[in-house]
């Protein structure tokens, strides 16, 4: 349903779960996703490219070292100069450690930071330059629990998600008025992604009844905040399931 | 489009504006509106019955003074005996007042929490109840920048937004792993209501350029809470125009 | 040590174990604690001030019932013109109450809001009004786990909770400039009480550890505010054991 | 009236300011208060150590780039080895900034993460191992208004000063229960500084009248938390002048 001059929809950290379903719920809204991940998960990201072609839509494969300021760079010049202007960016690099403060190495600590903040910063700010000359655009980052509170062991994953959240409140305040939403997503719960049902026991008996969060639940949600008229944005929304204290 | 055997929803505050919109946006949905506010208001309820009507869709004058704890209890009663039964419930009384704390009566203060918290926690409870034999549906309350902060002047008023809250928070919690949906709207903006439009100088500009919030915007809001799956239900969101500081 | 042309501390809600403790340490200040709790527990405010008579300091008995407009009115005229200008006003009135909100009864939920919201903003403002004629004084409020969120069957206490929360915000902004110190404590622990005593099992060894809330040690924090420097107010602060998680 | 062998009190950030005054205030306290600021301010570090030495009171410079893992592991070690146990840190390094978010460079956003979050975590990590070992001490962080939420131009400052945040949280949670408080000061307004001095056009009005923070009285309260019985410790609180809508 879409066609070669439709607009992109980037989504980093497009891996076989979240980052799938959101990159497949925009290519049915008539996107050009493109995919990027690590250049290491390269394979996936040409499989997970595969099926969104299969449903008639349109995907390219753009990895990205996240952290790398230039690749970044060359990664938003290269879609918005070879495939279509950005209209909507999604951010959705997890890096969830958990670590007693005594045993957090510096580097372990870095890498959460880069992965899960500095890599959101990067994102943001390549494309809101793209997006303020046009005065349009939509800018989604992905939270969690560990966006709002910290907890034992949660010093680098915390951090780097609280630093995510306050991008995300400074895009939105700067950025709101120049016609672009940015909204930040808080993610409360488990999801329904390949590393939960390898390690949840009752993983099976969650999904029957609905009880683990849907990746394209979490997706249309996307498509939600992409698509509010502009006289009524929202900021931040939480999703969990149903049945929390299982 | 709705038939007569359709659910029914409940909105308490069924003004001109948000309120109404709300109304119009559930019967199209396929709901039985069923309008209720303070009966002296009981000529506007009929105005905004006829027009939702005027669509082809339906809706039921049921006024009712919101803070008596009998006739809720006879109101939720009717509803379900003789209308359907209440598939979403909408809270949605404003009662906006600002004093130097000198000068707050407690009958002001006390009205203020009748109207803005007491009313809702006796909406709620009553829906609740129906809606637990059921294990089905959708409560949702409508708050406001003072349900997040509290300022100068703000006791009466932000102290039943913040109760209001907390009502919604509780009942969240507890209803939830009962496939009952709770939701907390947290509108951070002026609205374009009657109110606003003959006090606020600069509304012609401001609508035209969709600064101020719509009520059909914030109303489609509302529909997209109770048509959520439930793998993945939203607590609380914000609304507000994407140009703030006017 | 203190002398009768001291200032008045009034503690509303001066019980046995918090409120008595502020009384307490107030009276050690210097302060003339006027000790106020319902009339049928009058006896026992009696004791009280015994104690604290005991200790060589001043103590009045001032019962009232706090959710009455005219008592309380009259009340802080009372000790305004009999004893001498209040200094400091504490609001410490509990009410900790849950049900499943299908079992909450419109009588409950009003009776926690009177007791736990409405009486502090009646003493608030009762006490706001004589300091703003002196420009000074200072407004203690204690809140609870149950100020900051709900939880369930907690729909009534946290409203009653979160509306004093906002009662504080309001006019610790209001109040401010003029020089009166409005401050709120959240005390997110089980306290070293009568009730605790009686119904936790582990009390004696949680006791013995430091591992409960000590009334003396929650009543120097109340004491360090009223002292604090004008150039450096708190309005909010927590206070916990340092073993949470038994 | 320290001696040599009581305890250190590690100060990283012992500026002119507020660093200083409460490296003052915990040599007064007793300890032996070890300044910690880049090398390049070696010199004001010393101006610093014999203000403290003035007064009778034990101080030590030990200039160090927090950014640095391994010095600042090798400046923890020395200090237990050399001078002190370490009963008392405090981490107040100060990063603001503010960019258009186009505008903000990736090296820029990079430095002041390192500079106010990971130089944090780096000392807390340091002295909650050594404290650990002792099941005793004190680590206190310095917050901001920017700690709390995000604003146009405060990606970077105020990510830093959220991740921040996230590391107390994390830290008190786990090390609380090892007897170790770790608490966090937002400081929510203009401090009397060399920098406000000379930038603000007002200054020697607001200092007439105590309208601005004074680092005495900042530092009044981090001696305060320090000595907070165990059984009712604060996590956070606000500071802020009494006027505060100048």
């Amino acid at each position: 349903m879409s066609e070669p001059e439709s607009g992109a929809c980037l989504v980093i950290g497009a891996g076989a779960d979240t980052g799938g379903a959101i990159a497949h719920a925009f290519a049915q809204e008539g996107y050009q996703a493109c995919l990027a991940r690590r250049p290491r998960n390269a394979d996936e990201l040409e499989t997970l490219a595969q099926s969104i072609r299969t449903e008639g839509n349109i995907a390219h494969v753009t990895p990205v070292d996240a952290r790398d300021e230039e690749a970044m760079i060359a990664l938003v010049e290269r879609i918005e100069t070879e495939i279509a202007p950005i209209e909507v960016a999604v951010f959705n690099v997890g890096a969830n450690v958990n670590f007693p403060i005594a045993e957090m190495t510096g580097r372990v600590y870095r890498k959460v930071w880069e992965m899960a903040a500095f890599s959101g910063f990067l994102m943001g700010r390549e494309v809101a330059k793209r997006m303020d000359t046009r005065r349009r655009g939509t800018i989604l980052f992905t939270g969690a629990t560990a966006s709002l509170r910290g907890g034992p062991g949660y010093a680098a994953f915390a951090g780097a998600k609280f630093a995510l959240r306050a991008l995300a409140q400074s895009m939105a305040r700067e950025l709101g008025p120049k016609n672009i939403h940015v909204a930040h997503v808080v993610i409360d719960g488990a999801i329904d992604s390949k590393f939960i049902r390898e390690n949840l026991p009752d993983v099976d008996e969650r999904r029957s009844e609905d009880a683990i969060l849907s990746p394209d639940a979490i997706a249309a949600n996307y498509v939600m905040l992409h698509n509010q008229p502009r006289s009524a944005w929202t900021h931040e929304l939480d999703l969990r399931p149903w049945k929390e204290n299982w």
